[in-house]
């Protein structure tokens, strides 16, 4: 729209005649003239009107689109809130008319209804600038991660949705009816990340993954997207992580420097990163976390819930000053086919969590990359070498050393932001009851 | 790896003593001596192996992956295709090995066979030189895109895939088994993007669209990605065809700047930009298209290939100096029910679509904003609005004059590189008959 003048740069236009355009965010009638709060996607700017222009405004509800011409004064309310200017109007039209009453107040400090309301209702409530910010945040997150992939020279790839067998095994995948025969939804990007190391090096991207999982939590989806990196030619394990950290860094950095007013609206502050995030065994933070708590979970395969909160919110910002830390070298049982075991302890693998936030959000490792081995693994992991057919054929012809690693973006999303449910971080959430709008 | 050092490095390395790995590319036994061309993401080069060396890749095939450490020296070979260096082998291992010979060859100047075969085979295909720079282009396409999004201020959005109903209506879905009820692929990310234009103003992403096509063509995909953006607060389409001309300017700046060995390799030159890409209404368009070639379609209500082709790789360039052409102003009859027609001539739309490389790449136009005249539509099309009741839910509360574009990506790095079919563009193409690798 020619010369609109976005709220955000107002104060810049002290005394001059402006354009603004957006929605009405509020209506104050006090009968011989009253006010418009009007928002658009930089803020809330307070409109005067005229007995006049009030009256043209009648009938018309909250979230009509308004184009209003005034001039930008000093704002006489001592509303600690609000702009420090605002408009006196000389015209108001309507660019497009709402005769009907939001469903979902969206004009107050928090939009205060249920979750299944709030998405029920997203064309509205996502109007409410707390929830806008939510998906900016996401936004600069993967921005983040693309910007530092880039600069290691990994190729980015746009991974297939569709696929003719579950990529993982297991029972929690849908079914497609692919033209009379069976398709399924990519549970994983893996066998793709792989296929392109093998070509690329380093390859990432942002994959759809999906499962059918049985019940809905406050922690899972049917359909998320997974920030995937894999990179080939690597001498150990550490080389992964350390691509991992950086790409962590990369993506807080974004988020300091482009969410400001995000941040501040959500009241969210960011964890230190510290020097260094620690690395530590898993056997060694179960230690770790008995020391420090009295909590004996040693002979536990896996970290709990409340170990992941303890260790990244408590131990590794007061040991080491940072909010992360990898815990490696889970047990074979707990991680896929694909994983390279741990040649010192074969009953371990060659795999890391990266815990922050209070929780996990990020999985990864180093995979089997010779064939025979990888033959053998998916046999001793009850599962048919033939039904992974063009799988092992990229083992078959060449992979070098790798690994890779996959964060989940809602999921991290929710823990950046601390949001109760993992569908407030998911701008169109799909579970088991919801797959609307 | 520490200490690698790239192919295309080693001219800057002569006479130092490097790592280099990579997959055996070739092999050349010259009984006392031989030669290995060793290939990585960034070129060949050969390496000199002595008796003993040789004897020990005896019984590895080609893309056996291995770890080099040797002198770089001056090639003294006169093979013009050839790096100017070798590498004269002080010890070889190998890091992953090979003992099946390769289906399809991948070490010649093509990969010479059929499309399935390369295709099925994708695994090892992809590898060829040629085949990997297809999507480096495509990626430079999709960063060159977000750049220019991101510069005026759009907000990326992840658009999902599982959808509750058909979102162009229509039969040409898929149905996908959802805890025993139906859910559809997304056939487009026309509602997705609509609503969240309404928060965001100006919105962009890469979406997954699914069409359940009859047949397999050499122009169509099961599964495909599109470009796309949308924009409110325009003053008319020509504010939306600005925005899409910028940012074409920026992929294809992008692609010319960061893909000069891999337009090299694949033999394409970009075609002409010129100052300004000239807008024609179609029926214009037919009358040029008449005038030029003596073809007279200009009672037809869309352009033929052989007009699309004309008028971007021969009109354009000759009158306008580029080889692009936005064609507006479609008849009603062929467009969506979302599109606005066009107030002076309700038979027409304010829609646009972008030709160039000799075909369509892009389709575009305004949208209906207000929710009477968009239910109207709807009805006119004889669909139903009740089956629309998220989609109309925007329209209801409020959003402004706006437009937007999706360019199919498959589609457009098809045309970018002049190749024959679009499943060549395709890095994991899906058909009537394909669903895997």
């Amino acid at each position: 729209m020619q010369h609109r003048i976005l709220i955000r740069d107002l104060p810049a236009k002290l005394g001059e005649t402006v354009i603004v355009a957006g929605w009405l965010h509020r209506l104050r009638d006090l009968s011989k003239f009253g006010f418009a709060i009007l928002r658009d996607r930089t803020g809330l700017v307070q409109v005067v009107l005229s007995t006049e222009q009030l009256e043209s405004l009648k009938g018309f509800q909250v979230e009509t689109v308004l184009k209003v011409t005034g001039e930008v004064v000093k704002k006489q309310s001592k509303d600690p809130n609000a702009n420090e200017v605002e408009i006196q109007a000389m015209s108001v039209e309507i660019l497009s008319p709402v005769k009907d009453v939001v469903p979902v107040e969206i004009n107050k400090e928090e939009v205060d209804v249920q979750l299944d309301t709030l998405l029920d209702n997203r064309v509205v409530t996502l109007r409410h600038p707390k929830q806008r910010a939510i998906f900016r945040v996401q936004a600069a997150l993967v921005h983040g991660f693309r910007s530092f992939m880039e600069s290691q020279g990994f190729t980015e790839i746009f991974f297939p949705v569709l696929a003719g067998a579950a990529s993982e095994g297991g029972a929690e995948f849908f079914r497609v009816d692919y033209y009379g025969r069976e398709a399924t939804l990519t549970q994983s990007a893996q066998l793709y990340k792989q296929i392109t190391m093998g070509v690329y090096e380093g390859v990432y991207g942002v994959s759809y993954s999906f499962r059918a999982e049985k019940f809905a939590t406050s922690r899972h989806l049917t359909e998320f997207n997974q920030l995937e990196f894999e990179v080939g030619f690597v001498d150990d394990m550490e080389d992964v992580m350390a691509y991992g950290e950086s790409a962590t860094r990369a993506m807080l950095a974004e988020v300091a420097m482009s969410c400001v007013p995000e941040l501040e609206l959500l009241g969210v502050t960011l964890p230190p990163l510290g020097d260094r995030f620690p690395r530590v065994k898993l056997k060694e933070a179960l230690e770790i976390y008995k020391a420090g708590t009295g909590i004996d979970e040693t002979q536990e395969p896996d970290l709990s819930p409340a170990a992941e909160k303890w260790l990244s919110t408590q131990w590794a910002p007061k040991e080491h000053g940072t909010g992360f830390v990898f815990v490696t070298h889970y047990p074979e049982s707990k991680r896929p086919f694909y994983v390279a075991l741990d040649p010192e302890d074969p009953t371990s693998t060659l795999s890391f969590d990266l815990i922050g936030f209070g929780s996990e959000i990020v999985s990864g490792g180093m995979r089997i990359n010779r064939y025979d081995e990888q033959i053998a693994r998916i046999k001793a992991k009850g599962l048919k070498p033939e039904e992974f057919e063009d799988y092992l054929m990229m083992h078959k012809y060449g992979i070098p050393p790798e690994g890779g690693w996959g964060m989940g973006l809602q999921r991290l999303t929710q823990n950046v932001l601390g949001l109760a449910n993992i569908k407030e971080a998911t701008i169109f959430p799909r579970d088991v009851q919801r797959l609307r709008p």
